[in-house]
């Protein structure tokens, strides 16, 4: 097992769509089995739905739970995850105005998915790529930031292999920026006649 | 006098460029005024060059100069600012390396500006558009922040006279994601095959 998806929601679908069109079988592990299941029986290639229990052998963990649940995570499996790779998607949002980061004060969910976990390589991600752009299979950006180069590369090669753009930005510290940008871009969704269906993107015009 | 543009440099270019399009003339004031004259005889409308000793009579004082020139002018200027629109552009970023942010910590450019002039109705707006792209007109994103709900429509007003498309991103505080993204965006440049020429846009796939 190379990868597991945490999760079973739209983002767990979401990046597992884009996995599985890269030719990359996952696992999908929920503490909801049923839901794990059912997920990885609706998508379209080699995916398995399993109870979460930790990140067993799996090298690349993508936590795709809100915030603070990946911090959560990473907190009660410490151990088990040092060396791999982590990658965490959440945007640290208070979703009822949009309008506030609910991180300690400057931090990112990220670095503080590396504080909890400090022997993981954590990765930021797929956070400013929208569920229902990520299954529509549109061309994407998808930015990049960590303190493991190696790991940064891991990530970017998942992303190219699902069609999508990686760019990298840096160290796990940009991941503020990141999700700070993020949260304007959820807020700015009705303005734009968008449905959280925006693809934040980088042109040459 | 309505718009008055502090800097004679490439933003200053960029900017008055998409105000006159609008049909909006616009009064280029710069500490050099051979510069600011040789500007304004180079653009394309109604654009008259001189020598910034305040701001006048402007209305819009748009601070087209780097951080932290922009800082030191609302602060120089305090008195005289108060009750004008003051749009703030500059990304308060370490050039060296495109990596730092080099403002107060967890500050953004743009309260720096409100802070040193509290009576001035600052807005955060075109820090995401490269020079090269407010030139050429095609199609902006232009993000807008402010505490002042009116100066941030007199300012979507004129972004839209240029034939951009202004999204309000909330109050002033928000200027920090704008500057934090918009210092990724610098940095991936390289990665892009951009030179400081690309659109940071949501669309909509």
């Amino acid at each position: 097992m190379d990868i597991m998806i945490v999760g079973a929601g739209n983002m767990a679908r979401g990046i597992a769509t884009r996995m599985l069109a890269g030719g990359h079988p996952v696992h999908i592990a929920d503490i909801d089995i049923q839901a794990a299941q059912r997920l990885a029986a609706e998508l379209d290639g080699d995916a398995t739905g399993q109870l979460f229990e930790g990140p067993e052998d799996a090298k690349i963990v993508i936590l795709a739970v809100p915030y603070p649940a990946n911090v959560n995570i990473a907190t009660e499996y410490r151990d088990a995850l040092a060396g791999r790779i982590v990658v965490d998607v959440a945007n640290p949002v208070d979703y009822a105005t949009l309008d506030v980061l609910v991180t300690r004060d400057g931090n990112s969910s990220a670095e503080e998915v590396a504080n909890a976990a400090p022997s993981a390589r954590v990765v930021k991600a797929f956070n400013t790529t929208f569920a229902k752009t990520l299954v529509k299979e549109e061309p994407l950006d998808v930015f990049i930031a960590g303190n493991d180069a190696s790991a940064c590369e891991t990530v970017a090669d998942l992303a190219r292999d699902g069609d999508m753009r990686p760019l990298m930005v840096g160290h796990l510290n940009h991941a503020r920026h990141l999700e700070g940008f993020q949260m304007l871009n959820m807020k700015m969704q009705e303005q734009i006649g968008g449905q959280f269906s925006t693809r934040l993107t980088l042109d040459q015009g």
